[in-house]
Order: C-alpha cells, then structure tokens, then sequence
C-alpha cells in the first residue's frame, strides 16, 4: 500500500496554520500558467497535500461520505479520468490570469489532468471542478417556436428532428476568499469569521487556517449551455445572446405561474440558437440560487405571506414581504455571478436576456460591455407573475416603458391565497 | 436590546458535551406531541439555546452568512412569520411517532409557531424548516395531454385554461443522526467520523458533541406537489399515484436527450392529475439528487468516458463508467426517500411511477404498500435514452418485457462523441 494512502484512526479537530507540510502546494491565484498557479487539492485521501478548505462535489460532498460510512464506496478510491476531458477547448484567456476578474471558480479545474500532469504522476489526488460535454436537447417550447417559424431547421444547429446541438460545462465552486471578500466589500478576516459564526460552525478552518485561501463551499454548482462554437464566445466581433438565469425549480420544472422564470429561460434558449445559426453564439448560464439564493420554504413562506396580507398580494408590497420573512430581499450575491462568462473569456454581450439591473451592473462592472437589453415579451409573461415582474421594474429592473407607481402598482394583483 | 441578542466577539471553535447550558431543550424523536419533542433549535442567534448541528437554509446558509457579512442582512433578524403558515393541515400522522420511519426530516417543522408557541413567547429562535403553498402549473406537456383529450379540464384540478392546481411543500432536511446510522447499517459512532472526516473536517461537532442529535445537513430540499386533497394522501382506501424523482437539471429543465427524466416526470404529473380528477390523490416527490447524488461535474466526465470508450456508449458497460469515474455507481441512498411519504401519512401507494428497485425496495421496507409499477412508455424514450434504460432493467429496474442480456445489451448503442 502505497504510502499515501493509508489512513490514520486519530480525529484531528482542526488543523492550525503552524503545522505546514512539504507536500502542501502553493497557490498563486491568477499566475500565467496553470504550473505557477498550482493544482487546487481538497481530496481528503491525503490530508497533508490539502491547500484548500473543503470537499469536493459541493453539497454532494454529504452524500459522499455517506456512501462511504455505510461501505458502499471504497473510501480510498481515486477517479479514473481516461477519456473524461473536455470535447471543446475553452481558454486560457486574459481573464484566468487577472486574479481579480475569477475569484468563484477555478479556470484550470477544467481537465486538470491534463495541466497539472506532473503532480498527478507524483501522485497528488487532484480533481476536477468543472467538466464540459455535448448534448440534444428537446423542449417543447423550441419545438412551438419551431412550429410557429421562429426557428428554423438548419442540421447543425437545429437537427431534422427538431435537437437542438449544445455543448454544456458544469462548473463546482472554488472560492479565492481573499478575492471573495474584496468583491462584497469587507476584510477577509471578516469574512472569514462571519461564514464560519453563521453556518454555525462549518469548518473551523476558516479560523485556524488563514494560510489556506481557497474554499470549496457545500453550495450547488453552476451550469452553462453553449450555442455555437465555444471559442467564438471570446470574440468581442461575434454577436453574442446571453441569459444569466437563477435557478426556480418551481417554475423552470414545475411552470408555476406565480414568476417568469420559465418562459423567461425558454425565451433566452430560442434566441440563443437563433443567433447561433446566424453566425453568432448563445450563452445560457443557469446557477443554482433557488429563491433568491435564500432556498424554497423561505420562497413558500413568503407567497403566503403575501397572498394572505392586507388588502391581497400586490406589486406595492413585493419586497418587503420578502424582508420581513427573510431578513433580506435577495441574497444572490451577482457580483460573483459574471465569473463563469470570464472563464469562457467573454468581453462583450450584444443581446443581454434579463432585466435584472443588479445583474446588469455586475456584468457591466466586471468590464463586459452589454449592447442591448431584451425584456421578456408580455405574451410570456403568466397571469399571477405580473406582481412579480412590475414590483422589479418599480425597483429598477429593466423595461422599455416607464414602470408603474402609487396607486397603479398598488392595483397590480396576483390570485388571493382561497382562490386556487 | 435583550438577553439573548448579544452577541460575543470571542470566537468558539468548537463547543463540547461537558459545557451544557439549562436553555438547550431536549430532543425525544418520536415523541408523541411536538412539546414532548421538543423543538429543534438549530438559529445562531442564541448559541446557548442551539440543540442541533448545522443551521437552517441547507445549502443556502453559505449565502445568508455572505449577506451579512457584506452587511446586507441585519445579523439578528428573526424571521416575521405572520401570515406565513401552510394552508393545507398536514398530520400529525401515526409516522411521525415512530422513531425509525421518518429520521430524515422534522415533521414538526412545519409551523413551528403554532407547535412551539410557549417556547416562542419565551424568545426561542425557532425556525420552519417546513413549508406548504399552494399553486397553478403551466405545462406544455400537460397542455398537449389536454389538446389529445388525455386529460379533461374540470375547472378544479384543472382550470378552463390549462392550468393545473396543487399544493406543494418544500422541505429542509433534519437528519436525526440515531436513525441515520441505523437506516445505513453503521454505528452512530462511525456516521460522525466519516461525516467529519470525508467532508474535509465540515463541523467538529460530530466528533465533539455527541449529545447533539440532530444535524441540518447543507444540502438540498425536497418539494412536494400534491394533486387533489393533501389528507387523502393518509387513507388507504383512496387511490394514490406517486412519482418519487431524483433531480436532473440537464433533462427536466433543458430537456436532454441522453436521459427519461423530464419525460418520465410529465408523465407522472400527468397520472397525478388525473388519478386527483377521478377522486384518487397525486404526488410527486422531487428530491435535490442531481446526478446520483454524484453532482453534474463527475455526471459530465462520465458522459464523455461513455462516449469515448472503445466500442461506444453501450447499455453493457452502463453502469461500470459511472464507477470507474465516481467510485461508485450511485450515491442516492434511496434508504432515506420514503420519509417524506411518511410525513404525508401515505401507507399505500396505488401507482407508483418509478422502474427503480432501489425505491421500490425503500417504500416496501419501509412499511408501505405498493399495489402497481409504472414504467416509462417506449414512446417517451428519447432516442439516446436507450443504453440508460436498457442498462437500467439489465440491472433490475422495473418492466413488463424480460431485460435484454449479452449481445444484445450491448447492441444498444448511444450516439458517440463526434457525432454531435
């Protein structure tokens, strides 16, 4: 048994900063090569080679040990990675090497058997946090817009039987918390001690490890559907379609009515393949921030706050029903949300899908120009979404008509919680 | 400012069994009366009062911790919970006093308000991790069962519009770790370790408080969408139709073809609907599991290893990538699936929509009734769906005809990587 791989029985609560091992490689965060910035290790089959705080696979990092503690899943087991790379290439761009412009992501946890094949040859148990392939995809709607003449079939793009052709890339978060905690706005310390307090305890590295600057937090991971040819995504010449979507189960699933974050996304799909099949590429980034990164029975809650409030659910009284029951309206944090269009090296967007103007901003001050702003089409917009979407426009979002105010908000109502 | 809202700068890396404080409130699982329980105090906002690990949010805590750091969220917020409680009674059932049916979740977590009133007065920071809501779904697929005279609008189920009605519960988990450790076959002792230690040292409480039972893993939520009246779920004689389904965002949102799950989903929404409309009751259970609880990075690199490998994507060797790449085929733990079923007081399924003998044997074991197994219809099989549904029944999954072995298992081909 090779060395490295035996396991000790001894429980360490904590490791502390002054107990540093040689086989502990560096990281220099937004160096020019993937050698001199070093390979993220946060497998735990060597504690020593650890340079990050965390595990692996996000939240599914719980399952994981699961599988493990009830001995369906050899503890020691290292990933076969034959055959697994990338069937695009994607980067290095200018952007991988600015240590400001990606701090949510590793750019080199793509194929990093491939970068970093000399640690691997020495063993390091290095994994990747982001993985590409393709894929059809079948939609109803697409097959509507198909229909209807919007899109076309082309055999490329937009196979005879109505596919739509993707190249697709999920990407785990890696979070550089120096570069984080630059982003919101406070020190890392901070920083540090808040997300340690709370969570209520998670990972007492935080504190003991100030050495340690990447985390590899249990939050879900980002997923990026391509339309066209990846590179052409860093070429500010192309036309580029783009929609930055927060995920809603209950409505990207399930079509709930309540939002417009469903046809809202389906919308984006339609336009991103159209421009790709006019030379252009598309772009649909969809992260997994279920209700307002706040999580589902905080989003229930709040629908029967406001359906149950004085005088019905209203544009008017949108967010602050939000606050009241969450402590805060939103708590998406977009300014991390531009890094994945960093990765694939993107400076311009021609046609931005989202009205959001915190999403906007964000993007804009990354340094991404955006050309144009597309609102979704009133036709998509369901009945009991129309609290939603004019609450967002009164509070800055994005819209071509001036946004209702006073009474005309007020009279914006969504169904009474007895009517369904 | 109160007792209980101060806050210390003095950080405490880890707390111990030995430093108990008289305002922690037992936990007695199973307990007949959700006072004899005891609420689950699992808020930050009073460290004495905690009597869980973790916090609340699942995965969503890693964001709340950055809101207020940033200084967006007011540290000491507690959640307004007027007008936020569910609209459908639910239980309690004969389930929730059996200590080994449900461990994966607090049925009394959904308003605790009312459950836990006293304690409320007495300032206790309790917080639903529970939540129930009514809702409309707009659905292509269903609207195309509708215009094919499949399903009938009746104005209740489903609206003159196409509109489909349902009550739908979003669930946090509470893992009882006791009941965990049974379920999975370990000691409670080994559970603790391997949680702490293949997380990479995620909360040293496993290790140092082991008079703290409960944990609020940072995972994701479980929803819920009932078709007709939620308290028929608890009768026997009525009939149910079930669909227990495990995430995948690449298929139910994007509608990729390498897999059933969108088109197995619609189907059984479909069946709930209707069974609601003839006076039965519908529910599906959509469980945060995407990828086999693997995640959509190892999802991806096994794609790509299926494609690559020499002969082509084949049903024969289905199963054997996904280990060669994650360690293990499956990491979904069906053992803890039925517990939402438990919390609805379900003890006979009619028709359960799921081919998995892993959830089959999970229901029956866990003391439910399953009268018929749905499968998926040939019709709905995507085209490169087949080697996973051929794989699939190879292995024992649930279907009318006699599974394919030998040559012809591997004769079912996926498309390859260069076919795209």
């Amino acid at each position: 048994m090779p060395k490295n791989e035996k396991k000790s029985n001894h429980i360490i609560l904590a490791s502390y900063s002054n107990l540093k091992y040689k086989e502990t490689l560096p990281i220099k965060w937004g160096a020019k090569t993937a050698l001199e910035r070093g390979p993220i290790v946060a497998s735990v089959s060597n504690s020593k080679a650890r340079n990050a705080i965390g595990a692996h696979g996000g939240s599914y990092t719980v399952y994981r040990a699961l599988s493990i503690a009830s001995g369906k899943f050899p503890t020691l087991h290292k990933p076969d990675l034959h055959n697994t790379q990338s069937p695009a290439k994607i980067g290095p761009y200018d952007q991988w090497f600015d240590s400001t412009k990606i701090v949510a992501l590793d750019p080199w946890g793509l194929d990093p058997q491939l970068h970093f094949k000399s640690y691997f040859d020495q063993g390091y148990d290095i994994r990747p946090t982001i993985a590409c392939t393709q894929a059809h995809l079948q939609i109803p709607e697409l097959n509507q817009a198909i229909e209807a003449g919007r899109l076309k079939k082309d055999g490329k793009i937009i196979k005879d039987n109505g596919d739509i052709c993707v190249t697709k890339v999920a990407i785990e978060p890696v979070w550089y918390l120096p570069g984080i905690a630059t982003r919101i706005g406070v020190e890392e310390g901070v920083l540090r001690k808040t997300l340690f307090q709370e969570t209520g305890g998670m990972y007492p590295e935080f504190i003991t490890r100030p050495d340690l600057k990447a985390w590899l937090p249990p939050i879900g991971s980002t997923t990026v559907y391509i339309f066209g040819n990846p590179s052409d995504l860093a070429h500010p010449e192309i036309e580029l379609t783009c929609r930055v979507h927060d995920e809603c189960n209950g409505s990207d699933v399930f079509g709930s009515d309540i939002c417009t974050c469903r046809p809202y996304l389906m919308y984006g799909i339609e336009d991103a393949a159209r421009t790709a099949q006019r030379g252009g590429v598309g772009i649909i980034a969809y992260y997994r921030k279920e209700g307002r990164a706040l999580g589902e029975v905080t989003k229930f809650l709040v629908y029967n706050a406001r359906k149950r409030q004085e005088g019905g659910d209203s544009a008017a009284t949108y967010f602050k029903r939000t606050e009241c029951v969450a402590g805060t309206e939103d708590a998406r944090f977009q300014e991390f949300m531009p890094d994945p269009l960093h990765f694939f090296g993107i400076k311009k967007i021609h046609n931005l899908h989202s009205m959001s103007n915190m999403k906007y901003d964000a993007i804009v001050r990354s340094g991404i120009e955006v050309v144009n702003r597309i609102s979704i089409p009133d036709e998509l917009i369901p009945g009991d979404a129309k609290v939603e979407i004019e609450a967002k426009k009164a509070a800055g979002y994005f819209s071509k008509e001036a946004p209702k105010s006073g009474e005309s908000l007020k009279k914006i109502k969504g169904r009474d919680i007895d009517e369904n």
